[in-house]
């Protein structure tokens, strides 16, 4: 991995870190209009295809049968925080198909928000599977199998039904051969797909070209979803709720772990992937800011990225002390591609 | 940055990460034995020189004034977990000065051990500073005010009697014109230094050499609180508290925020000294472990350093699905410097 350097991590007059990585930017007939690193290297999109993922709860008629709204498709895509929302909507999906959270197959964490951790502890509460980031999705899995007629049981191995329609799903729309799986953090599969394949399937995503009539509803319903409930795909604090929010209708977007962000843009009809080649959350949002400030300028956007695009690094007594921002020139070289 | 390739990050068969940094072994006369990656580029400690920065508590008499033993010595040094006994000693650090939490300038953040977290928001308890991991360093440099006879208000800022001192402890001993600060998270200064300066440092800290008597004797004290109160140095779980319970006595080690370690090794009279170019801590870890592997072979080495050296990436159903490792031909380049 020699990636160029894409963020920079400052303190004082001084440049403590620095972070490499590679951006695709692709239109719907999968042109590359902008290739910065090695975009046809294999990487593990992780959460950031949850949205291709929950394609075959919609197409398969699963999530009608079990009444989802837009919450619950969002949820379903979600690497949320385990707000209250959240884990009561994730507890929702599961009823809806007479299921409950002992089915979850997601491991279990604290809830990702602070304050929602220390609330749980203080009322005497656990965590368990249902606060994992991942259980809305994991109820759609489970939902999919129920709608399906098959015993959820064993809902993330590779070879069941669920899975074998989810891979099919994401080979369909980013195009790519997924090989052999690795296995995710929750314990589904986990291919590694290039990134300018990825890039590919957020601009199917939000363009439904190149996608069949039925697939390409369930997409759109999909990305609806995630504009209508921009608090259900991450919540308080995170960076993909706030752009889903500020850019509404306008920026798809999805954090995956290990550096990785994607977006989709409509209006362009374009889809973004950004892989940091060290894993690192913090500068893929720096670098999607840029991505976003410079295809789609405005008042707006400057606004709204401004808190992102160069977040401030504080001292624990609240003084600003350094930053991070985008090396110079990456700007210029989104611009000249 | 265009340091070289350390550690990867692997998912099932897939390089998914990656992280590049430097290198600084250097000997008590400034002799560097291993150099990988660009070791002459400013660098800032952060954390990793508490132990320099406790110097002048030593030397000028007021560790003894206060009765301070190795327990206190050690958590003036700390990055600690929050842990009761940190807290209790840090407390009882101020008590000996007629001081109180309310002195302390460091800010504050929840325990950084989750238990220790989850414990107080059970309890009805809140953070403060006094959970803050830098209390017990901030505790010290109260006490060296009091020591000195100044007001401790203010201690944090460069002009302070405290921090003049400590700088020119730092200076001395790294042999590095520190030039202007930058401000660190706990709000003292942060001064960016040679790579190479920082190993040679910690050679003389674990040797004596080029020291002043006195100073060689508070630095002796001090490597040897480290090694009698490894569980001050950090706490449950962390890597600091494991290597110098494992190899008490054979490695005087600390970590620093953004990807910095560093290490002495008093018989073999070595400094070490680590950056990942990117900040990640998960890395510094792995890179240690294959110096202190290279440097100190054998069994017990082996033993203590397998968890670190190459530590499993578990799904959060515990399964095994990934790992961290150095390179191939780290452990080489090591060995043929």
């Amino acid at each position: 991995m020699s990636d160029p350097l894409l963020v920079e991590v400052a303190r004082g007059r001084a440049v403590e870190s620095a972070h490499r990585g590679a951006v695709a930017i692709v239109d719907a007939a999968g042109r590359a209009v902008v290739a910065i690193g090695d975009i046809d290297r294999r990487v593990f999109p992780r959460s950031a295809v949850k949205s291709i993922q929950q394609l075959p709860l919609v197409e398969s008629g699963a999530a009608d049968r079990y009444g989802f709204g837009n919450a619950e498709l969002a949820l379903a895509c979600s690497s949320h925080n385990g707000e209250p929302r959240h884990v009561a909507t994730a507890r929702r999906m599961l009823a809806s198909a007479r299921r409950t959270e002992t089915d979850l197959e997601c491991g279990g964490h604290p809830p990702t928000d602070r304050a929602a951790a220390d609330a749980l502890v203080a009322a005497g509460g656990h965590w368990g599977r249902i606060h994992d980031n991942c259980s809305g999705k994991h109820a759609g899995f489970i939902c999919l199998a129920c709608g399906m007629g098959v015993e959820p049981r064993g809902y993330v191995k590779p070879e069941h039904p669920v899975q074998r329609a989810i891979s099919a799903a994401l080979a369909d729309v980013t195009g790519a051969d997924l090989g052999e799986p690795a296995v995710d953090g929750c314990s589904i599969p986990a291919y590694a797909i290039p990134l300018r394949n990825i890039a590919h399937g957020f601009a199917r995503m939000v363009t439904g070209e190149g996608m069949s009539p039925s697939r390409a509803k369930a997409a759109s319903r999909i990305v609806g979803a995630y504009f209508a409930e921009p608090f259900m795909i991450a919540g308080t604090g995170r960076f993909d709720t706030a752009i889903l929010t500020a850019f509404r209708g306008r920026v798809f977007i999805k954090e995956g772990a290990e550096g990785v962000i994607c977006a989709g843009l409509p209006e362009l009809g374009l889809g973004v992937a950004i892989k940091c080649d060290d894993g690192a959350s913090r500068a893929r949002e720096v670098v999607m800011a840029a991505v976003i400030e410079v295809l789609l300028p405005g008042e707006s956007a400057r606004a709204a990225l401004g808190v992102y695009g160069r977040p401030a690094i504080f001292d624990r007594n609240g003084a600003k002390v350094g930053e991070l921002r985008p090396v110079e020139g990456l700007a210029a070289a989104l611009r000249a591609s």
